[in-house]
């Protein structure tokens, strides 16, 4: 069901300087920069390696405020990781089958996330504690 | 310098019905499972999916004990996303490399990891809060 990882999402205080960091430190490369206002995010994806089957990203997330999913979270544990987002074909029959598996979803249906794909969070109680999110790229992006 | 993400560690409390969990709910594929005393855990490698640029893993991690660092980390933090595990081709030129940039490294010379790999961590402290390891594996495993 998993194609890839997709990306690893990082929380952080200040986007543009951790954009700066993993550009220089790593070599990533930016390939997107957008607010997600529903999610309450600025957030930014670096290429980790552009590959045949498709890249990985980090993506870095700054909360809009502190009342935010991402705020709480930094308030309640600092910097660091987030969640992790997998590649799925069929994200609609992916969720299907994870909930028929005893998996509770946080979004029942798919909702706008980076670079126009389409994604859904399952419930991390219900996975050991990992913010899972299955990812429908909206495009491939082999560059 | 990073080639993809090669793997996201997960700490848990009980390595095997979390190795049932993901392959009964995600379907991955178990390929390896060993003992690391020198880090104090007990692991297995679940593969996302094969693919021509490499796979990528989930990495489960069990603690050997309360006084490991993955036994700190869940007492401190429950279960949970524990590090993220980046491949790359050469890791003692990239050790310089991030180390130049600023970086302070764990471990200054590799390790052995999973699967034979050769890994090194650098200091969550300086990587925005994400304890990040470098692998450069043994083989490419393609199958």
């Amino acid at each position: 069901m998993l194609l890839r990882i997709d990306h690893v999402g990082i929380a952080c205080h200040d986007l543009a300087s951790k954009i700066a960091f993993y550009e220089s430190v790593f070599g990533l490369t930016l390939v997107s920069q957008e607010t997600n206002a529903e999610q309450g995010v600025s957030e930014a994806m670096l290429r980790v390696s552009p590959h045949p089957a498709g890249p990985s990203y980090v993506q870095l997330l700054e909360p809009l405020g502190p009342d935010t999913p991402v705020g709480r979270f930094l308030d309640r544990r600092g910097e660091g990781i987030h969640h992790v987002g997998y590649c799925v074909a069929d994200i609609e029959a992916a969720l299907a089958e994870i909930e028929t598996a005893g998996v509770r979803l946080i979004d029942s249906r798919p909702r706008h996330g980076s670079m126009g794909a389409a994604i859904a969070f399952l419930r991390p109680g219900d996975v050991g504690g990992v913010l899972t999110e299955l990812v429908q790229q909206a495009r491939r992006d082999n560059s």
